[in-house]
């Protein structure tokens, strides 16, 4: 299994990516390919005695950054850290593909450089959510801020082919985004993808309202991306400003002080429980090879997480699932 | 200044409401006329020692619930208690209405019984969301799931004067809600929307990430109103999962359980924060006359708060600043 890793994506490369690359081939026995400047690299990994067992390095000086145009990454920026990855995943090179680095050029290359599964519209990222006893996906988080109703039963069909071959969810539940559970709710984009999903083979379960999206009532929620972006962020900053707010609680006297000790360790996990390395970023669905994208904060613990998903992703086969099940859905 | 109450509307309807009118006439001297079954309104003040000074009952036997096509408020239900307190502020009988009722029914009482101020496309609800330190305004929350933008460049122009008027911000800062700080992101309809916030007069700064909205970083975040309706729905979400993962924390053993009891009573100051009942409802921006939504689950104390929102809304002349600063816009 061969992780061709972009080097230089996110806002702790190069060295946390490196690191991450690093524990990842010591916990998933994973063959790393990293792509990037290769004096760089090599000067990192002697100065912080980061060790990999194996390790190819495949040298592309150039770096496609977040303020650039995604569409660059297939010009001005072809021979970037990310495209040369891009390119050792699509060239059979490597199994699968992860990148910290700008989400609008991850799905620029996925798209253009890996291409689509026949019959896919447009592929889309897949997020895990915490919620309070596990994780529920979210799908689109922002691949398409404009969407059609196709689109979404399809983010349907890969979502449950996902869950079913990496989370090894039997029977996935599929939820719709929308502000209201009837069917007559949101805008003409939810009405006709409620039929649509409602006629698919899926096991939707209607529309889901944001109030109860936190306590995960179904294993994926559906929607474009949007949406889906403006709620992933507004979860994270909710949660945020709560804890922020928290901490004054506690600074407030000598036995506030006390209690924050007493506490601290489980107050950790809560916010380790909403922190988006724990998860690790998420699946690019739809692509005809495995695309991860890590989140572009990733410290090495978050990103060896990615490389640990994109794994699962590329060695249980989800590709050739969802090009069955959209197959039989097509029928 | 006389405050129509539609007294049948909301989950704790009648009791909740009529209480909470009599504390809003004590606190401030408002007048109240209730609308609904004399009846049984006459029945529950005297059953529970309910206290009016002057009070105004307006007959309607009939009540519109959530349950009913709003439009039917227009005929099969024209004669609910909501649409009779529509007709007492739009026939001049009282200067401002409020309803906890179902919000579709008060959209289509504000825009066909009360009608819109000219030149005006479509009113929205304003709700003020709570920030660390003060309220920030998200509209629409929910009145039109479709918006074209023009209707969003006018959702600015109300929330500015509104916030002017009642809430003495004296030239309030407008975001437009998107998924990027860039003026490309989003889709045609934020980024025509950001064009015309941006060549109008208002203090424009820009676009919003969710993930900054909880923070206040404006005074009014404008949104068509599924994106808001399903923000607004995920803040009161998220903050109820996580204090829900809180408690878990505080019942762990007996020093978790001594830390609640000396953290409670400041805990609980964080969660009214973010309690919605502290903050009454929402304004009906665009009508032309004063109405304001109500909570569906208020209390007494919540729908008090509301009368009082309500009361300020129409003594400020709010209505009248709309129709300049549109004017203004127009030229």
């Amino acid at each position: 299994m061969r992780i061709a890793i972009d080097a230089f994506g996110g806002d702790n490369a190069p060295l946390e990516i490196i690191k991450g690359a690093a524990l990842a081939e010591k916990e998933y026995g994973v063959h790393i390919v990293l792509c990037g400047d290769e004096n760089i690299i090599k000067k990192c990994i002697a100065d912080n005695n980061i060790i990999f067992n194996e390790l190819d390095i495949v040298n592309a000086t150039d770096v496609i950054s977040m303020h650039d145009d995604p569409t660059s990454l297939l010009k001005a920026h072809k021979d970037s850290s990310m495209a040369v990855a891009f390119r050792e995943l699509a060239e059979g090179r490597a199994d699968a593909f992860v990148s910290a680095g700008s989400t609008g050029a991850v799905v620029v290359g996925g798209t253009f450089i890996v291409k689509r599964i026949k019959g896919i519209k447009r592929p889309a990222l897949a997020a895990m959510l915490p919620s309070p006893d596990s994780y529920y996906m979210m799908m689109d988080i922002g691949a398409n801020a404009e969407c059609r109703p196709e689109m979404l039963h399809q983010f349907g069909v890969m979502a449950s082919a996902y869950l079913k071959k990496v989370e090894k969810i039997d029977n996935p539940t599929i939820g719709l985004l929308n502000i209201g559970t009837e069917d007559t709710k949101g805008t003409e984009l939810q009405k006709e993808a409620y039929k649509l999903l409602q006629d698919s083979d899926l096991n939707f379960i209607g529309n889901i309202e944001s109030r109860e999206l936190p306590n995960g009532v179904c294993d994926a929620v559906i929607t474009d991306g949007y949406t889906g972006n403006i709620a992933l962020k507004l979860i994270e900053g909710t949660a945020i400003t709560l804890f922020s707010m928290l901490v004054l609680v506690f600074k407030k006297n000598f036995s506030t002080k006390m209690c924050y000790l007493i506490l601290k360790g489980r107050l950790r996990g809560v916010k380790n429980k909403m922190n988006a390395s724990e998860v690790g970023g998420a699946p690019l669905l739809g692509t005809k090879k495995p695309v991860f994208k890590a989140h572009g904060n990733s410290n090495a613990y978050a990103f060896k997480n990615a490389i640990g998903k994109a794994k699962l992703f590329a060695e249980n086969d989800v590709i050739g699932t969802i090009e069955n099940s959209f197959n039989e859905e097509e029928k």
